[in-house]
């Protein structure tokens, strides 16, 4: 059997990247042979770290991982699926509230790309309350370098302790 | 790159197989090079079709998908998996019910052996209301061959209506 | 405007009729024009109350509502709608759990009978955690007849009190 | 029997209608004798499309559907009801997550107007993951005028195109 | 036997506190010895009653319960229970929804203070209909004092019909 | 301030007691001064350990804490916190799907001891997978005693060996 090497794309906001994110972006690079990790690059949602700042943190959470891309993309991800000619799509599933938002954007984006299979990783038990808005929230209320820590990578915790001074 | 080709399986009771399931099957055996179809040979549950009678249906409704295997196996599924050297398990998500089962049961596996990798796939939403139980439940009522068509695969078609003459 | 009378069935176990069953069914009875409540008379459940018990139970704790027919059933309910042209299949949601059963035994009969609609109903808060299963659980732990009477109309508190008797 | 005929609202922002709410404005008509659909013309919300944008939208998207009237109303929907002497409220189940939403708008319509009643539907299971809001999301991205049919009707893809140039 | 009294905080927004928020907390004050209502005193959030207003609505609103001590907070609330050395949170379940949110918030406040054990309370059901933020959407409709009186405590009742005279 | 001490009950079936339950079962038992673990002696489940024997492997697992006092009952759950004067009943919310059964549950209960207060703690997330019959599942599979160790305490280990090598 010789198939052509099976590539998947990671898309997601990552503002900023979290704990979750960075173990469910160490087992999907584990099954794939390539995986980008997609930032959208959306002007319009109000994000606390810019495109730029989002890239370059995923970066330095993301060097102990060989077979990882990251990129950016302003458009539907079925458009940069279709010029990447990528076929496989993998999304976490922290909770139940996620199972259906998900189902419905697999929906819209198999309508919009009938080739693209969305698929689903479970969080690490131990990471699924995580999530980029939760981060943000504690990170408000003055918190150590080290209870941010249990939540995001060091890159984050530096990021967010600066961020957090001037406001 | 040049990794050594992915295989998976997707266990389950196949108690018939039904028109989701091959649904699965199909979109999973585009994403790996190889897929295991693992029947659970389990005498302890009350099965309408014996493992072998639930082997061949599967093995008859899958003729046009090449990169199928079909095993049965009477153990957990993990020790299939450290044996045949898979891991990545495949299940399907019909509703948001399943999400917690399947949930725990990834936990199960990832526990006994933590190398396995669980990969959720949204049926089709067409599909997703189809079960073996809902469709057995269906044909206790003498349905037509036209109405149990619209669930199972044809050579189940039969066997069911077979298994019904004798009641 | 003139339309036919509207039709609507209420399909069911009802074993037995519990407050919250009673409630829906007065709720309804005022939409529709005739409401015909359905027993399913399923010899394979091991139901406590026999199909003509169940009958009878429902019929005497609906003696305040003129629109309603009550009748027992042993096929599809869809079949059972063909032949007596209604269109409209009523049912209860009590909790989310409900949402996805109910939601994939709508979809089984607009299958098997396209013309086919099923409406749903919430439970009445105060009532919705009542389940004829919940009812003789409790039944099986000796309550009085004052308890069971906050669960289930009066004639099937006597009914559950004498069936209890001889267990 | 001679009941007077059955008028049933479908209240919604439809900003903007979308074939979900189509598929489900023709089942209800399908049922009840009148159908009125309301849109909620509240200035507070955000919305894309102005209240008279969205009336137009619906009565070109509603042609083909007689018992249909449609009208937009600034108040509690319970008051709309009381004036217009309307018990049946009818409104859509796509997902899980509605359903609770939809189980408390219930009971704050029960509260506010005792004799209103709730009448749910399910969503064709193909058409269920569209709402207004994800096709304001893949608004945004430049999708094609075939795409967007996939999820709207004809009067608001243009209309979507039409807005979409401004941004 | 002879532990140290238990205390236990309720933290909320209570923008503002609902009948729903009354019965919880009179149920946890009759569990536990001393009972906090601790109030988000977060400016970033967009309330309709400032933290003050807030405060005094919820002192109007419980002055039949003896062991509650009300005080607002704009740290995190693990924070405010180490300073006061309060190791149980209690919160209320409305929905199935609130579960998930819950349970992640649980596991952000045992992250930062391990000592800290969050304890739920289902609402009662005839009042877990109600929201701050659907009592909030009411009231922009005009609505009786007598509507608003089924939802929220009166001295709420008079707050609200105050302030939105203003809109 | 000098309240009674408070006493709790965690009902449940604990056929057999898993980590989960001991997580529990400590969490609890460092909230309220006294926690009576009540095993359900229901004779007509069919239980894999007899009521004795869950007692034994309840008690032999729960050494390492004071305030736990371990009983068994026929009867209903709000009949022995009667008898023995508790008004708190403890429950795990291990997953959302626990949601409604406890809410239910704890409906049935206050309906019939107006006096209980039902308290929810949310299973620990490394824990929360593991229920009773899952280990009973993995147990008829033949699992080393190390794989058992990870779900169940060391003295259920044994007696789960034990009980299946009859099989």
């Amino acid at each position: 059997m010789n198939k052509t090497s099976i590539k998947a794309v990671y898309p997601g906001s990552f503002d900023p990247i979290t704990r979750g994110h960075v173990d469910l972006i160490e087992r999907a690079a584990r099954i794939f042979d390539e995986l980008v990790v997609l930032v959208a690059a959306s002007s319009q949602k109000q994000a606390l770290f810019s495109t730029e700042e989002r890239l370059r943190l995923i970066k330095e959470s993301l060097l102990h991982i060989k077979n990882v891309k990251i990129e950016s993309y302003a458009g539907l991800t079925t458009d940069f699926m279709k010029r990447d000619k990528i076929q496989v799509l993998v999304r976490g599933l922290r909770q139940v509230e996620d199972f259906e938002y998900e189902r419905s954007m697999a929906q819209y984006n198999s309508t919009l790309f009938p080739a693209a299979e969305t698929i689903m990783l479970y969080s690490n038990p131990g990471l699924a309350f995580i999530s980029s808005r939760g981060v943000k929230e504690v990170a408000k209320h003055s918190p150590t370098a080290d209870e941010l820590a249990k939540f995001v990578p060091l890159p984050v915790v530096n990021a967010l302790l600066e961020k957090m001074k001037g406001t």
